[in-house]
């Protein structure tokens, strides 16, 4: 499982880079700006840990992840114009990372003997309440609930990975194939706006 | 306790219904809806399990909940119209779930050993928290601070059945009457438009 | 740590009559002013609680909290207009409550196994969390992103009481210098109108 923690900080890296890049467009000071980063890139991981019980919280106790912030947080305000132009790579990146969490989310719900249902919903918390969170934080009505589909990505590779492991034996594809589905489809959706039907 | 339990699933198919229609004021899309859906109807048991310490919290532990919330899903995308026409019906079992949330949550309190205060505030938590985080996540300052009383009659319906716990035996009763009282007072708070002062 | 303790409670006690008054500004009820209070006082302790898993969370348990943040509220509403007129010795108690939350803050943390950098963190979130809840509570963005240095003097102050813990021997000035340092450079930032950089 070392690729996937690989992908695990590379997501955490990228979030926490499209945190200070929202932070900035609204002239928030660098305090702030490490903040909005942080919370963007553990938040949906920290509300997964504190809802399933597994505390202190992840990345309490795994110092990479705070170097990978801080490093985030530091080329995020020094090369601010040159990532900007970087859009498209960062979005790749992002699917990526959201595949990531996704997969890695559902994985530590069954480690604590939880439903598929429920897992399938951990791992898709734990990649887009980041969303949800920095919305919040800088006060705009949360994107997810208006944008092109954003979580059914996660729900049916989530739900995939589930099937998977009582299909297969464990290998890394199995991680790997969902996670790739969730980024694939995501790509596509946002390319050709697919979008869910309104309520009303 | 079947019986409240019963009534606790009515209360949670009762809210997350007034979530979906919510949302579709919002013109959220279907997903959007079920999110709100799932977080106005178990919102705030969830936060009062993570205070306490009960996790992973109740709703994983009971696949029920998850059921009537996906049935009130559907049935509220598939029948808006019909259902805004309800609404006094459904008001009308709004207050009997707040009543049974307050009582229920007052009730896990004390099973973890905690103070009657500290269980007052964590059976009216369970009941009311619910608007307060639907009009975060919608953008509103949340109605509980500004509408009719709200909040009060779980104060006083919590405090009676706590009070009735130390002076009869448990029967069910005991916690019927608290929650009813709660319902009574609350239809009565919004027909009459009783409200607190205001501080100035 | 009885001076800290006392220290802790008159912390508590200004934060919750700042909600008290912020909630009058906002011409919330009574109840609201309260809830407002209340979350004010305890909200950074109480993510800081849930995060680390010691649950239930601290003012669960300890009746004085409580006691002190209810004679708040009556304070606040009785005397409003004489508290108004208080506003720079309530910034002093305000300041002295930071620089205390702060080391209490760590000191759980480092009670808890947690890393140097985790406690500083923790012992931060403890003295600022508290704006930042009351803000999206009334539907602001968050001070904490747009005003005179906050955090700063908090972070400064942690990690100097970190070091401290494993250079000396234990004793109260260890504790009362930090806190003292946070609540001095605090006034001073705010007097002199100090700022972080901007991100742009």
């Amino acid at each position: 499982m070392n690729f996937l923690y690989a992908l695990d900080l590379v997501g955490t890296f990228v979030f926490a880079l499209s945190g200070v890049l929202t932070a900035s467009e609204k002239k928030f000071d660098v305090f702030g700006a490490a903040v909005i980063a942080f919370v963007t890139a553990i938040g949906g991981g920290t509300l997964r840990d504190m809802l399933i019980g597994d505390t202190p919280v992840g990345w309490m106790r795994d110092m990479n992840v705070l170097g990978v912030i801080g490093l985030a947080v530091v080329l995020g305000i020094l090369f601010r114009r040159g990532i900007i132009r970087l859009r498209n790579t960062l979005f790749l990146f992002d699917s990526v990372g959201i595949g990531v969490f996704t997969v890695l989310g559902v994985q530590k719900a069954l480690s604590f003997h939880l439903g598929g249902v429920v897992a399938v919903m951990m791992g898709t918390l734990s990649a887009v309440f980041v969303g949800v969170i920095r919305d919040i934080l800088t006060n705009e009505t949360p994107l997810i609930f208006r944008r092109e589909i954003y979580a059914t990505p996660c729900i049916l590779g989530g739900s995939l990975y589930f099937l998977l492991m009582h299909l297969a034996r464990p290998n890394l594809w199995l991680a790997l194939g969902p996670a790739l589905l969730i980024t694939g489809v995501r790509l596509l959706a946002v390319k050709r706006h697919w979008a869910l039907p309104r309520v009303h």
